[in-house]
């Protein structure tokens, strides 16, 4: 049993297991935290979210979601859960300045465990690769690299052939963005 | 050939061929227009785009682009860049309001041409299909979606069991966003 701040500031016995490992750790449970919590929650992968919002946190847990209140960037609160055995760590949080002081942190005490980061656009991509994501993810480019086959699609490009070059176009960009900061940092 | 405002605000002569048809027309052109430009044109899609910034309209006309200056709601422009003939139209303008302005004139006026629109979230999706939107990409989703399918292949899951789990969420939210907006209509 650990100890956590509940929701309304109280400590209080959360029911996490004595011993986790290879859990996802989800740094904000806003709408982009709960749908990565739902699609991971359906094939099973443990998830353990964290967020700041005490009326979500109340929401979530109350349907059983293993959530707690704190601030994602509290290297105490990580420890608590189990993060240097979790198997990735998510920062999905609206604010790029927050998004870039969490993967700091997580990188710099925990560099074994890979970070995956919601990015505003390419700028704040390269900010957090720079601070030690592993992966990140542009919501301008997912948005362009989706109209865009739905476009093809449209255009009467078979779907599967639209998927595999948007597939390659999306990996193409992220080869970019980690040879964008490769050569800033050189 | 048809006469367009030019980038500088001048009538100028354009290279638009007599006639166009099957044409993809792109609202804006920042960066999720230029990607979505960029994925077309390899697949040798025609496209037309409308911008706004004088800089941006310079720059791609210069590298040959078939970028025009002026505000995409406006349906004498639209008229002229053959909208009635177009394969469809695509809103990628960052502000919310301009681009559900854009959607709701385009269906307005053309009600057959498919219009593909970016949103910035859900609800801004509902306003978009409210105003007649063919298909909208909340940028939200679509990161969640994506990240949720790296963490999926972290945690061990074949990248194309991977893929199709995220592909069969991808559909059920855009079944959720019509029917949302359809009860809110009903």
């Amino acid at each position: 049993m650990i100890v956590l701040l509940e929701a309304n500031g109280r400590q209080g016995d959360v029911d996490l297991p004595a011993s986790i490992a290879g859990h996802v750790i989800i740094a904000g449970y806003g709408r982009v935290g709960q749908m990565i919590g739902s699609v991971l929650g359906a094939q099973e992968v443990p998830c353990l979210a964290l967020e700041t919002n005490t009326d979500v946190v109340a929401r979530f847990r109350h349907r059983g979601a293993s959530i707690f209140f704190g601030d994602a960037s509290r290297a105490d609160l990580l420890r608590k859960i189990d993060i240097e055995r979790a198997g990735a760590f998510v920062t999905t949080m609206d604010s790029p300045s927050a998004a870039e002081r969490v993967v700091e942190e997580v990188h710099r005490n925990w560099p074994h465990v890979p970070i995956y980061a919601r990015a505003r656009d390419v700028s704040h991509a390269t900010h957090l690769i720079a601070r030690g994501a592993t992966r990140v993810v542009p919501e301008t480019i997912e948005a362009s690299l989706q109209l865009s086959e739905l476009v093809l699609i449209g255009a009467g490009v078979p779907n599967d052939a639209a998927r595999h070059l948007i597939e390659v176009r999306r990996q193409a960009e992220q080869v970019a963005l980690d040879v964008s900061w490769g050569r800033r940092s050189g």
